[in-house]
């Protein structure tokens, strides 16, 4: 079967959609957050721990997996969500983006890049049509087309080039994608020049993708430059395809992403944070390893009802942390991606409801609701 | 409610015991192998994971706890078993086993011990009472007096006058004890000396503790020696009350022991050696880390019916182990408990069915026992 897409609710004046997308390892729910297993993993959790927390969509990065374990093992063992255990789905990435900020990059070229590894230095090639071999034997649910991604700032010369790479390469991906069960996104870049945004949404438009991935953004820029360039790619894609905004994801751009018309979000923030002691709550952030947490019984978040908030306190968590127990560790990035998910299914619930306003002054109302 | 101890079968000539000890926090089925929570959690467990692998009672290090996160948090958090979210039975030992191995020990004398602590420096005084005083605070089910444990090899005056300490701590530890739902056992020292471990018993025997534990044993001395001193040590132990060997828990360990007359194991090894890739099979120890199991897609042990066994490959656990994910250390500790604890639960039910011969070649047996 093939991906599908369609929007059952709007609200936000009609820009903010919730949606359903039907994969062959289930529905995923719109707006939503895709917890990052970089390597095959969500940092700290198990997939059982995902599931439980509704998870319908996590992310894989091409560039890990083709590096470790490599793709023939993740093939042979019958792609990844074999691998991981993990029967609900699965987007990847092309490895662009991870080839640009960890690999030792060697060059860019129209043919692709080159790079050398940074576990040990190997060296390698990255074509558009290899981007999508590695990801068809990886299986994913959805996989990208290889982009080059600009940080900010950027010379407008450069940022123009890299677009027009990017959109002759999501032709040659398009060409050599095969797998009927497996969605191939193309990717919007521009950087913060709305002209280059529309000229790159609407070439990908012309392409047809089932759906699109808007890059190049949370790299540094203004917020309001990123809001811009976003309003720019979202007004010039189709509105019966899923939009997703890569790499971003705190509560707050939730609600900016979701009321200009994004699908899909991807952050690694929520574990990543939590390895510096800091919890998402209704009530903004806290760093719960801070001595204030010493004696506190409460939970991480007295407004949430998951599993960690209804058993353990911050005292207790903390003295994990402080002690380097790995459960603080998990229980913290357990609460965070729960606090994503609900707040992402306030969003949809208030959609649908018709009373999302997309003022990031919800987000205590929202994180509240079920 | 006190503590209770009944032996419900025998079996190795007698020796072999399987009984139920009744605490207030549920019935722990002997022999029993005891997860260790040094710090308050069991490293790469969650509290709900124990219960799920069947542990009914685990161990938490009084001297870590009484470090940090202090023992007022414990206490103001209501107990340890309310801290941890762990509301089965926990055993505290006394703390004097770290002091002696961990911290920077300056002086023992027949008061007590004094040193210094391996986070900060500081400097702190263990009496008998105060490591009474301190578990009470803690709270756990089962507390134990303070010992001192000599290494191997030691001069037989030395060995003579800690064993001899000893005793005279118990009797002060017994005077100190108060709370009537925790039981306090004594320790029998005495090294590798036949004579030395005979009178450490029948003192403390005479002293009518609720449960012995055994200690001084595997720290360094021949297998053979430790197995002597065991003997020598249970043989003068009363028949109608819990045996607990102390710091000791391979699989060969458990037979060797419960054909003596052991009722309580508890080791770091199963979590330890997870974190360097080894898990136990009922075929022996694998290094799941090494390269033979890159592409290896059967379970950590084949005979193993647990949650890791029944969903994740070696395959999988090697590249986890390899990337530095978290998850792979959890999988891995998981199994190991389950193994260990399933290896006991086989010994238990053996013992029950008159079948139990203490012969290391059972293990693989047992292992694949219900």
């Amino acid at each position: 079967m093939s991906m599908t897409f369609r929007v059952v609710a709007r609200a936000s004046r009609g820009f903010a959609r919730a949606g359903e997308i039907v994969t062959p390892h289930g529905i995923i729910r719109t707006p939503v957050f895709m917890p990052v297993g970089t390597q095959g993993s969500v940092k700290g959790m198990s997939p059982e721990e995902l599931r439980e927390i509704g998870a319908e969509i996590i992310l894989a990065n091409t560039y890990h997996l083709y590096l470790r374990p490599g793709v023939e093992v993740v093939r042979d063992a019958g792609g990844l969500h074999s691998f991981m255990d993990w029967h609900r789905g699965i987007l990847t990435d092309s490895g662009g983006f991870q080839v640009a900020s960890l690999a030792d990059l060697r060059s860019v070229t129209n043919d692709g890049v080159e790079f050398r590894s940074h576990i040990d230095g190997s060296r390698h090639f990255l074509s558009p049509e290899k981007a999508v071999a590695i990801q068809e034997a990886l299986g994913a649910d959805i996989a990208m087309a290889l982009d080059e991604c600009v940080r900010y700032p950027a010379d407008r010369g450069y940022v123009r080039d890299a677009m027009r790479r990017t959109t002759e390469w999501a032709k040659r991906c398009k060409a050599a994608h095969r797998r009927e069960d497996q969605a191939l996104f193309g990717i919007v870049q521009g950087g913060v020049f709305p002209d280059l945004r529309e000229e790159s949404a609407k070439a990908l438009a012309d392409m047809d993708f089932p759906g699109y991935g808007i890059g190049g953004l949370s790299v540094g820029e203004p917020k309001e430059f990123m809001l811009e360039a976003l309003e720019h790619a979202c007004a010039h894609l189709p509105e019966d395809k899923p939009r997703y905004l890569m790499g971003v994801g705190t509560p707050e751009d939730f609600i900016e992403g979701v009321s200009r018309g994004v699908d899909m979000f991807d952050c690694v923030l929520p574990t990543r944070v939590a390895r510096h002691g800091t919890a998402f709550t209704a009530a903004g952030r806290i760093i719960v390893r801070d001595a204030a947490y010493a004696r506190d019984f409460s939970p991480l978040d007295p407004a949430c009802d998951c599993r960690v908030c209804r058993n353990y306190t911050r005292a207790y968590i903390r003295h994990l942390l402080k002690a380097g127990e790995m459960l603080g560790l998990r229980l913290v990035s357990y609460h965070n991606l729960y606090f994503l998910i609900r707040l992402m299914r306030g969003i949809r619930a208030s959609i649908v409801a018709g009373a999302f306003k997309g003022t990031v002054q919800e987000i205590g109302d929202l994180c509240g609701s079920k």
